[in-house]
């Protein structure tokens, strides 16, 4: 997907919040699951676009986050898609390894049942294999 | 699912942002189709939980949204799940007719195409027949 398309007409349609940014959900594109949700500004949309690879903006390091950068565990762009009021991001991925920095598959492994929280899912991979210590998303 | 369960362990999990707010992702539990996104308060998990309908918080109009009391298109919950950092729910719910106020299935009918922006669906109800005139979501 990377070439010389400009996405303006894309950007422009895109309502960014007071901060710059907009939610972006992620998802497996042949399986459906819902991967993860993080933040993206103009200039993270911009590279997803025209690289093909997701990146997102950090709220808490305060710059783009090119997913997998650090970890491995990168994100293909199979298509993005805009809500009704612009205002979220749907990312149809193709999510290499696990979405989650605790290393299981997706985020929601934690099950609202019977008033309480349970585990639905295990880490497929140990989060120190993908970071090292001290790292907490990538 | 309505019952006497106190939801208060799964609450005190969720992390509200500095408006008491937290997205919400709808997912159909059976096909996979992210419907929509929305945001949920304290009062409005709590709903939730305790009557097993959907309901969010219109940041619009500033109250409770119950999703489907004006245009009957309600949500019932399968599942409330939680990512890893709680700040994030994602709502696994059989969609009764459509999620979109535009008619549509899903929120998500634009995609990113060639720097475009196209309709890849359309809608299955008219939306005046889901609201009359002058609403805007339901």
């Amino acid at each position: 997907m990377s070439d010389n398309t400009t996405h303006d007409p894309i950007l422009a349609a895109i309502t960014f919040d007071a901060n710059g940014l907009v939610p972006a959900i992620a998802q497996q594109h042949d399986t459906g699951e819902v991967l993860m949700m993080a933040w993206m500004n103009r200039e993270s949309v911009a590279e997803t676009l025209a690289t093909g690879r997701v990146c997102y903006f950090s709220r808490s390091r305060g710059k783009l986050w090119r997913k997998g950068e650090s970890s491995g565990q990168q994100q293909s762009l199979k298509e993005l898609r805009l809500d009704c009021d612009g205002d979220t991001i749907l990312l149809l991925v193709d999510q290499l390894g696990v979405a989650c920095h605790t290393g299981r598959r997706d985020c929601f492994f934690r099950a609202a049942r019977d008033g309480a929280l349970v585990e639905i899912a295990q880490p497929l991979i140990d989060p120190d294999a993908l970071y090292g210590h001290g790292h907490k998303h990538g």
